[in-house]
């Protein structure tokens, strides 16, 4: 676990390099994905990329630093997903069920996401915990800006966002990985009233006193 | 990965019998999760608890059963430390707010749960599996019963199950695994505000329209 290592020290600078890298990084997210991290090796990536041996030295030092650079390209595909999928107009409450439903489909499209995502807590803690940390400051920054426009409450702001990145990573891990019973919309659906009323029975003027 | 082997084959009849599985089961953790799965070894347990090889092998046969054995148990411990801190007669809001506090003092006492339960995906994915099925069921009835008295808004009884969960699990990574900066009540008063009332601005009468 060498720690201090980066993930992009080789990063390419043409765009058949960059190529190459992408083919690269799926190819060891099916490595992973498929066998684990312990299984998995170097030269199961470079089969599966129909790629060298020598050209997986150009961009990464170990297996560990590859492994390093899928889960921070896990977490910039996730969040490139869903920017795409959530237009930037809408008030936060929408963003919230728009961006979970685009999470579902996103996890429902790429299961190993959750082993390489979840493994690296064995393999790589701090790559781990930065995963969650970006994602966590970056929705923080959102709810405080929604809190300031009057969108939702305020109050909170980096609680309620490791408590709605868990939501997320539960429903995904329930309703797309595991079984596929329910739609993505349906879910945001159902999560997203919960989001935006709580389980309150005086919320929405139903039930209670 | 035997897949079909039940974690209490061997389940101890007597007094002293269970005071030795406990011990197992302790050392167990301690092993599992200082070294990990793979690193882990069954003279390692034995070393931690004290006892001979021999008696291992009385209660488990494989380090991946004596693993599974811990799942469970940590899923038994988690579910009887909540219940300990949640009157049987207070409302459900009040039972969110109250498990949940009890929940992350139980994690910071129990870090190695963490490491156990969720390395379980890559050693034994059933009995990960299991373990929120398990959790998730039984927070669905009581969410479905809740409603029925009036307690919370009816609807989405399993998807507000795993919503749930995974906040706990998230809060209790991020507050109780890798930071104690705020009290297990802070966390806990946040959250539960978050579940009774949603991010809806129009809430409690504050902000909004």
């Amino acid at each position: 676990m060498g720690g201090e290592e980066t993930a992009t020290s080789k990063a390419p600078r043409t765009e058949r390099g960059k190529r190459t890298l992408r083919k690269l990084l799926d190819a060891a997210a099916a490595e992973f994905g498929e066998r684990g991290y312990h299984e998995a090796s170097i030269s199961g990536i470079t089969q599966r990329a129909g790629a060298a041996l020598g050209t997986f030295y150009t961009y990464f030092d170990s297996k560990e630093q590859v492994f390093r650079a899928l889960v921070d390209d896990m977490g910039h595909l996730t969040r490139q997903h869903i920017a795409e999928r959530v237009p930037g107009n809408v008030d936060r409450l929408t963003a919230e069920r728009l961006g979970l439903e685009a999470f579902i489909d996103f996890v429902r499209e790429h299961k190993d996401l959750y082993r390489i995502v979840m493994e690296a807590q064995f393999v790589a803690e701090d790559a781990y915990l930065n995963y969650y940390k970006v994602f966590a400051a970056a929705y923080t920054r959102n709810l405080a800006q929604a809190a300031e426009k009057g969108e939702i409450r305020p109050g909170h702001e980096e609680e309620r966002a490791w408590a709605l990145i868990g939501m997320s990573v539960f429903l995904g891990m329930r309703y797309a990985v595991w079984s596929s019973d329910k739609t993505a919309k349906e879910v945001a659906d159902a999560a997203a009233e919960l989001i935006t009323f709580g389980l309150s029975p005086l919320a929405r003027g139903g039930g209670g006193a």
